[in-house]
């Protein structure tokens, strides 16, 4: 039985590199060859075990690669060609599918996120995509590894959250939190006609990403209140759409403050606690606030689309790429990333 | 100076009619003679001091009566015309107001909320309705006062539930709380086309009143887990739409345990403490959510289409009305409302 | 072999009962035994030649029947399972369908529709239904082969037209033609809270069905010339949507006539010619108009919500089943379908 | 009583300036000095007798000025700030206005139009602004009148096209014809996510500009065939958007033909005949096809938000503005305009 390298999530704090065998495929899946992949700041909640899989997964779920082997019910497809799959596999088939919840796919909470939770990812030199028919999209010539390799989630997530808050020709728009998928909140916020894009993080090398990415407004929240500085930006008026990139409890609250009557919080953080909305935030329930929550938006047509930005020239986020490794040394990357040293954003992986 | 008898708030507690000028209008304005108004929920925070409004303040926000006078910029309309205003009065001018947040008119939180809030209200003889233009519907003839009390803020709020919520041809919902605001949110449902519509109380007699609005199925919280049953009779599906019509924290989070992968909280209460989303009901915040809260809709056109459902017999609301009270004798409606006894939903009053 | 008895389109003005194979299935299809089927207008197209297909084609596209085979990729359903599948079969995988246009499958115009047009139909004793996982939907239990019979396409057709209308609670509605998917769009405007529904016929007998379906106000084109009976009726404003429930110029022209500035046209008629719209009223382009098209929507999420519509009492649709005949007579079918003579409104074959 | 000039219709073929009395304004009004207006393609229309307008009407409806005199009813302005107002001038007051149809306020086609069509318009040295509470819109210190120029009316109608369209993030958009309006709605596709813009214009130097705007490829017509080109640029799969922005059956007709099944034709022109939808491009009815019509959104917010667009440097439009002439000589204006001579997009009128 043929073998392959994989990261494998072996208890809580340790995912190491594994010779597994190379996963065999039914008639609806695909597999791939990876020839890039990265790491997801969910990964490394996986490896602190603050979200939990079964030890002995394979994890990761941003594949870029080139088609191995197709199952027999998939066609339009042909060996060799380069692909890539989200990191959300919706089966298109399902009730919540047909319904336009391919992220809940089986009318599961987080249903469609599969690759890397549920059955194994794509840190690895194989991988099996599931209902590839669905999700293979091919990468159109010209495009680098690099160059998409945001798509599968990143990329999607990001631009997800600016369009569930459905931003319009000349909002003005707040991002809390300018890591990956900030700064791609951020770049979807300009792709859709927001005309002040207001953004918050700690970090200067960030905020200047986020500057390059469409910010026409950046603040540090080390030496300036972000709600109390939004407010005055804006004369008090507050914005029009406000979008989390973080998860935590504050940053949802100063959204919701900075938000104007009528606005609407979109939110795309994975908290780990309850998230609380007070009492005058919320003008008690009757400020005609709307909230939203996006998980990645997944399918081929959601990546074709995706790669279309980025063959437009539109938006270019390869300088999100900051750091890259071999496969082998993946536990490195695990520790750079997990740490934030070094300015780092996102790593391509290469197996 | 003519005079007039109104319900004024003096202090927490204490509501009392008093003799105060008849209201002088200026060119914007309309003075109309009402005929008939009711409490609503809000008032008895008003009464308690749970909401704060100036004491000397003429209280109510459901006014059903005649055109006296009509500012000289007011065109269109003559007087001794019967008409409605809703609750909420936008000017339709200003940028919230043109931008679809009647409600926030103003920019301001639950700045279309004027009368028996920021200026004085219709539990008097007279009242001034600012921005006449906008807010002055004829009454179709052959209803009665009574069939159009409920439009100007219990129907607009709990079909807006059911709007906000976007109910679709076959939805499942689930409605909270079975109190006027409630009731209509059920209807609302029916209106929209949900097909299996669930509600919860804990008084049998709204539950009753609930099923002739259009529920398809009870549940009486004294008697069994709402969260559970729910989940039952959906398979363990969830539902599409859940509406809060209570503003409270439980109320609200069994809401979200209810709710399907995808799906839509529609809030309508007014809660008087933080709101929380627990963890695992919030998905993490990757469960595709949307909360939504709605205050109630206002302006003329609102006020005719709602006068039209109760015109084509679609709803008939006139079983809400169950206490009727002659204006002087006001503190004693408030004591009956307030204190929920015999079976009361609403109150008409008459000056 | 074994061979079935099956429908067949032979040449213009000939469709005849032949013996055929039952067909075979692949790996994502299934095979029902069919129980009961029904003639649309559209076969009546097929018949006459109007609209072209390939000799040799089994018609059909209305099945509800048996599970009798599933393909191996086919999960979740059983040997047995009654069901019915929707006339257009949207493979949910392709990038339309993720698109969230499965009628247009493939991205070809009409390319969902395949039963009985580019594959074998459903009037014979087997169907093999492509894209099974998608499409096969279980009959609740307790309604009968006639109760859904309308869901594959009538019903979907016609709430979809109601549904592409966007109404509103409060709308006033003017459906144009009243034959099955007429009755159906009038069914739609009320599930969807139109208040004043305004349905145009000639034949009395469909008018009165119309009115148990919810129109509001019927007009017999015989005796009345609808568009000036529509002003009228709406004292000039006109009305917020207009469907179109024929397919003719006359009538689609009627609709615009009809509509008030900013309403939609809703188009469900399939056309024979060009369609035009006159310089008024087009309003020179200026009036804010939406012209919407809908084919049948089709897959099993829409077909359980149509069921749940029917299981919960608000639509009952077996008032349209006005006739009954063996599949082996289904030429009699055709000839008194296509002839519209006693009072045919849908007929239910069975093999 | 005091004078001005005013550029005036006479009969067709003639408007002239005349001397005509300063309007006087009624409580709701505003009066504005005109410092820069333009000439308008309607204007052009009005001069041939094609629009009929009453004689003796003064002509414009793109005005930016300072405002002189501001009516009693009107509040939160002062006489001297400088302030735009839309071509569209509505109430929002009236049903139409807070059904979201302001275009077509009071309920009429086209109605929200006053200003140089059914009211005195603003190529002149004064102009009257209806409902000026709803439509004066400050402008942002630090843009100059000409940058501003483009907002009444060009600016908003094409990119109402754009909106209007819905375009979406990783959308094909084609855009037949670049005059003003046409190029206005090339920005709004690029403003929206559109990654693709495709425009079709016979004149080179309109193709060029379209290029400065956000096209991503040009076709002149004189050189190639429009639709074959788009359905070959776009592997026969065609546009999800088409924007119609010049009045022809040709370019409607074309529009629709290049349209993907499921796609929307956004419509702009103003037509001066007939239009039609052939048997094919349309697909019979049944390619889920949705045709909207745009007449140019108005009222204060709407121009907020497109200043802030300007403001932003979002799109540049100052390369418009190809001429300038003093209201004196409009005459002259009014003849380089209707031949199109000389490269003219658009003249700045300074009275």
């Amino acid at each position: 039985m043929p073998t392959m390298k994989a990261a494998v999530f072996v208890e809580p704090g340790r995912i190491e590199i594994q010779q597994k065998p190379i996963p065999e495929i039914g008639p609806t899946d695909a597999l791939l060859r990876v020839t890039t992949t990265t790491i997801c700041g969910t990964d490394v909640h996986i490896l602190k075990g603050e979200y939990p899989v079964k030890p002995g997964l394979t994890v990761g779920h941003e594949p870029v690669g080139i088609i191995e082997k197709l199952g027999s019910a998939v066609t339009g497809y042909q060996v060799g060609q380069r692909v890539i799959a989200g990191a959300i596999t919706p089966c298109g088939q399902c009730h919540s599918c047909l319904d336009g919840h391919g992220a809940q796919c089986g009318g599961h909470a987080m249903g469609g996120w599969q690759l890397g939770n549920t059955i194994d990812g794509c840190q690895a030199e194989f991988v099996r995509i599931p209902n590839a028919q669905a999700n293979l999209t091919l990468v159109p010539d010209g495009l680098t590894d690099e160059q998409v390799l945001m798509c599968p989630d990143i990329m999607s997530t990001g631009l997800g959250g600016a369009e569930s808050g459905h931003i319009r020709i000349g909002d003005t728009v707040a991002v809390f939190a300018q890591g990956p998928i900030g700064l791609c909140a951020t770049a979807g916020a300009k792709l859709m006609g927001a005309t002040r894009i207001i953004v918050v993080d700690g970090v200067e090398e960030r905020l200047a990403v986020a500057r390059k990415l469409g910010a026409d407004e950046t603040i540090n929240f080390n030496q300036t209140n972000p709600v109390e500085a939004i407010k005055a930006l804006t004369g008090g008026r507050g914005v029009d759409v406000a979008i989390e990139a973080l998860g935590l409890q504050e940053t949802f609250e100063a959204c919701l403050r900075v938000l104007k009557p009528g606005g609407t919080l979109s939110s795309l953080g994975v908290y780990s606690g309850k998230v609380s909305m007070p009492l005058d935030a919320f003008a008690a329930g009757l400020g005609d606030h709307t909230i939203v929550t996006t998980l990645c938006p997944g399918g081929k047509e959601r990546m074709r689309r995706l790669m279309e930005v980025i063959a437009s020239g539109r938006v270019d986020l390869t300088a999100m790429v900051t750091h890259r490794f071999k496969l082998e040394n993946i536990v490195e990357a695990y520790d750079l990333f997990s740490h934030q040293r070094d300015g780092v954003l996102k790593i391509a992986i290469t197996p």
